[in-house]
């Protein structure tokens, strides 16, 4: 199995979709971010690239807050549409009939439809030559209530929405294949 | 749908799962990360949370240097056991039956078997309490023949590991559920 090289370039091959939320001069605005991740466990941390000419950025940086929300497969078109149109020119929320919700943050406009949300303080902002990558501290979290069972997420079948950055599609998530921290001891410590 | 506001957590519910190299010792080592991601196109830098304690971390930082392996579903039981046992204890590599190869860096291992590989610079390291927060420069890519068509990536139907945290299962990729950039326009601006 050869390799080839090809230019100095990110092949991460599936990422999750965020929508991330902001409040820009007094009003709910959201676009969708394919990129970044969870940074840490303690304190509970995002990492979310964004470009600085984004009207979502905007709102960040003035109020040091920001929203994350998660779509689902059934939520491809709103979560599209969030990053193809600029909160310059319309109310994305309206457009896509996004109920609006607000936490402690009071700035961090959330989306009830969205099943998985979470309001974060600005931490941090570190600059490359094309993105704002924002580190947002998590405050509160917030489920819809079909995901929790005994005051604990429980998220069943749900089945976020991920892009393929190199096919160009959107997907679900497919057949679960093993169990984390199980199905790595079918191999042998020390091959014996 | 009623929202239940959990404690401030990350409810990230699909990630991709990278295989992190990196020479300790003068030996390569390899561990899991199933979080970060992308966070800049222009660098390409890709941020990865380890815990402090990994020996893989030790490796990253005496070199400056780490690999970012892209496993398949296929090789579920390879990936999970790098984050299942420690480089003090074994030969991970070798355990898995990894075939290395060095690029440009020289001390950042790659897994000829994993069909996407990134070799990077360390950048930064960013702390929270859990988690060294490893900033990555990508400095080359390399790729499995059998995804290059005129020297440019060709994922086709590639089959990346996911794992969602909230059900500790590893995934595959789903079916496509719409065109990036496209479906979202079936969302009339301002509702027209």
């Amino acid at each position: 199995m050869d390799k080839v090289e090809l230019s100095a370039q990110d092949l991460t091959p599936a990422r999750l979709i965020f929508i991330v939320g902001a409040e820009v001069n007094g009003k709910p605005n959201f676009m969708n971010v394919g990129g970044g991740g969870s940074i840490s466990f303690n304190p509970p941390l995002i990492a979310l690239p964004i470009q600085p000419h984004r009207y979502t950025l905007k709102g960040i940086m003035e109020n040091r807050t920001l929203s994350v929300n998660i779509p689902l497969v059934n939520q491809v078109k709103e979560a599209d549409y969030t990053g193809i149109i600029s909160g310059t020119q319309t109310d994305k929320a309206k457009d896509c009939g996004f109920e609006i919700f607000y936490g402690k943050l009071k700035t961090a406009p959330m989306i009830k439809q969205c099943p998985l949300n979470m309001e974060c303080s600005l931490l941090h902002v570190l600059s490359s030559n094309s993105h704002a990558i924002v580190i947002g501290r998590i405050d509160a979290s917030y489920v819809s209530g079909e995901y929790v069972k005994e005051r604990k997420l429980n998220i069943g079948d749900m089945n976020p929405l991920l892009w393929m950055p190199n096919k160009g599609d959107y997907m679900g998530v497919g057949n679960p294949v093993g169990k984390v921290r199980v199905i790595g001891k079918e191999i042998k410590v020390g091959g014996i």
